[in-house]
């Protein structure tokens, strides 16, 4: 395979690295260095110049060697550590593009180590995710996910599928003799019903990892002034003052997101939806409702006792979520406001009354606390399997569906043969997971080509 | 010194390298990895898990470790190489900050490794321009500096003033022998001349210094209508078709610069003067004027023959600065328009008439080598001396004023003893250009505040 070049950090800083990968590495790293670094021995870093074809310095450089099968890719690596210019960085890149290498495509070198054996497809899936990871949440299921404990669950539940093939293919063999028949398909039924219910459970993870990866999200619903706006800036100034204790690390800017011990929570933009007309009442609520159709959390502000029918519209819009009933203003609140009212009539439909002044920042750590447990994040363990891959999930209800299939087969007494058919669709889906049974080049470049170049 | 911890790379690539620095720089990084680096060879490359309090992973990275004196700064160092994530970013320094690392400030390792004597002080300056760079002129004088060609310079100007010292210590230690005196002076003058005109003319490199490392500003002047936005946008489309061979390379966006020959080009921005009244013709005379005092090229379009009064404001506003005439719309151009009588004018204030049609593309290489050749850059030799920096600059102008009295008071008779005093002042300025003769820390750390912090 030619050996590739990209810009592996993201341009503008003091520092960038540019990686090389691929046989001729070194050895075109090589040719544009003032020393040769061809003899140089593996994990070894050494300074020297990169000079252009006119023998001028283009950088004073740091190149550290890695060697065939012990580096990232698997293949010959060299990475140049050079100054941050935009010059020195293109003019290195050119100069490497000359001496035989070619750019990079995205995530070629972690296809190239999950070609070469480096790594399975859900690990490689999880480099990905580990690097757009921006909380302890998300970073801990990518982490997970790439140190292999997909794999590891996957590989079990193949183990214990290839014993169901064996088991069917013992009924083959013994076709002839009825009696046997009923006996192994109680056994069969019995472990069928084992694996589905793991690969069910699999896929039910996949809701709390794709929250977790991607943050959850949380509406803020209430009428006009009753501190929506107030209440959201005074969560993000919390959070962004925890985070800015660090000095010179720059966060990135993601816009209207929280972290609540490790999780993030990210509210919806109803921006797209505050149209200009004179039917305010009518898009206020309009608005509301599309909110809380996409939320998970949903914090309903109020500063007076809702009405009736607000009680039971917010009832019905949120079946299914976590839903926060909140009383702000709590400095300025009226005495003639029924509480006991209030706490009745919630009661119905969440257990959660906080009381607190957004304005003054009273009791918003308990309404963060609330927040986190309306999440219902399970504690995680580095053993947990969660799911975090659209791909993968398609996958694990592509197998579930043909191991229901396997299950009807074996109840309906089906023949065998049939039912091997079935059961070998499940562990070709399952394989797509881990990448064992992808063999085409087009499904590879699909699944890598949303990395970034330099990964 | 304590040691300290940045990120040196920018944020939001597919890795990220965290820099430790410091005599601990080893141990601390060592106390946050899974596997001990603590006796590793210096200059060698390790996989290893970065571990939090909990014994979490945060990443799989790899670690470089320096031992001191050869590494960047002089000390100790480790460079963490890590996935790209802000939250594994973050991790990581918050972790070596708990074992006993600081934030690094801006610059920090760069003055670490002027204090240690690694580099002097003007190329530790150079670094920070040479990382700024965005073009191969840019890059050319910046990585000179970087080599010490400022150093070699100075350190030859410096003998030479040393001698001069010498031979006036002479003239102090027979200053009884009156007739020794002036044969001596005329020798002290001779050599103080001489000096005064190296230095001089290192004052003189300044204008192009700047002009090469921040771009050298253009003006586009002409009246409505005459296509200069066009033949804008037809210069930096050209320039971008260049740039973009290379895929993959995010080019930093700096609008309105274009790079011809290595030499950028930076078109001012007029935006500023657009404002709206009723006077509009006034505001464009105006607007032009303020174009033309701030470039050292001036691009004079037209579309039509210029009146008398615009070429003699044209020749009086553009006084000392390059004037290249344009005419545009070629393709269109008028039969009657009068070519000759327009040479003939143009021929008292500037040499050069460009016919164009901007539209088209008529003409534009021709244009662009016309506008390198305005720019009128020297051919730059590795050994040419370029001074880029405001403050070396001054410190020259500051030597020059101190020499200059040298040279009179040799001229008056003054006495040795004040003459001594005026060429120590020459060689304390030439010392703080290297850095030599600076010993407060705050004028340091002021020179080094504006590098970015990881450098």
């Amino acid at each position: 395979m030619s050996s590739i070049c990209a810009l592996a950090t993201a341009s503008g800083g003091a520092l960038a690295v540019i990686r090389v990968s691929g046989e001729d590495a070194i050895s075109i790293v090589d040719s544009v260095c003032s020393k040769s670094i061809e003899n140089l021995p593996a994990n070894s870093v050494h300074f020297t110049h990169i000079k252009d074809e006119n023998n001028c310095v283009i950088d004073e450089v740091l190149v550290s060697i890695f060697r065939a099968p012990h580096s990232y890719t698997g293949e010959n690596s060299v990475e140049i550590s050079c100054h941050g210019s935009s010059y020195i960085i293109n003019k290195v890149l050119a100069l490497l593009v000359e001496h035989g290498c070619r750019m990079a495509l995205p995530g070629e070198y972690t296809q190239r180590a999950f070609l070469n054996g480096k790594m399975d497809l859900s690990q490689a899936e999880a480099v990905a995710d580990l690097i757009a990871s921006t909380s302890q949440a998300s970073h801990h299921v990518a982490m997970s996910q790439m140190r292999g404990n997909i794999s590891t669950t996957l590989s079990k539940l193949r183990e214990q599928l290839l014993h169901l093939t064996t088991l069917l293919e013992l009924e083959l063999d013994f076709a002839d003799h009825e009696e046997l028949v009923f006996a192994d398909r109680t056994e069969l039924l019995e472990l069928t019903k084992k694996i589905e219910a793991h690969i069910e459970k699999l896929t039910l993870t996949f809701q709390t990892g794709q929250a977790l990866k991607l943050g959850i999200p949380v509406a803020i619903v209430g009428k006009t002034n009753v501190g929506k706006s107030t209440l959201l800036n005074r969560l993000l100034k919390d959070d962004r003052a925890i985070v800015s204790d660090i000095h010179g690390t720059t966060r990135d800017t993601i816009e209207d997101t929280i972290t609540i011990r490790g999780v993030q929570f990210r509210f919806i933009d109803t921006a797209g939806l505050r149209q200009t007309t004179d039917e305010v009442e009518q898009i206020g609520i309009q608005r509301t409702y599309a909110a809380i159709e996409k939320a998970r959390i949903v914090l309903w502000l109020f500063d007076q006792e809702p009405t009736e029918k607000e009680y039971l519209d917010m009832q019905s819009r949120c079946e299914g979520k976590k839903l926060l009933a909140i009383q702000n203003k709590v400095d300025l609140i009226d005495t003639n406001y029924n509480l006991s009212s209030i706490n009745s009539k919630l009661s119905t439909i969440t257990s959660q009354l906080i009381k607190l002044s957004a304005k003054h920042g009273t009791n918003i750590e308990q309404l963060e606390q609330a927040i986190y447990e309306a999440a219902n994040i399970p504690a995680l363990n580095d053993s947990d399997t969660i799911v975090t891959n659209a791909r993968q999930y398609e996958a694990l209800c592509n197998a579930l569906t043909s191991l229901q299939r396997v299950e009807q087969g074996l109840s309906s007494n089906l023949p065998c043969d049939l039912i091997a058919e079935d059961l070998r669709l499940v562990l070709s889906s399952l394989g797509e997971i881990t990448g064992g049974t992808i063999t085409s080049q087009e499904t590879l470049n699909n699944i890598f080509k949303n990395f970034c170049v330099g990964k």
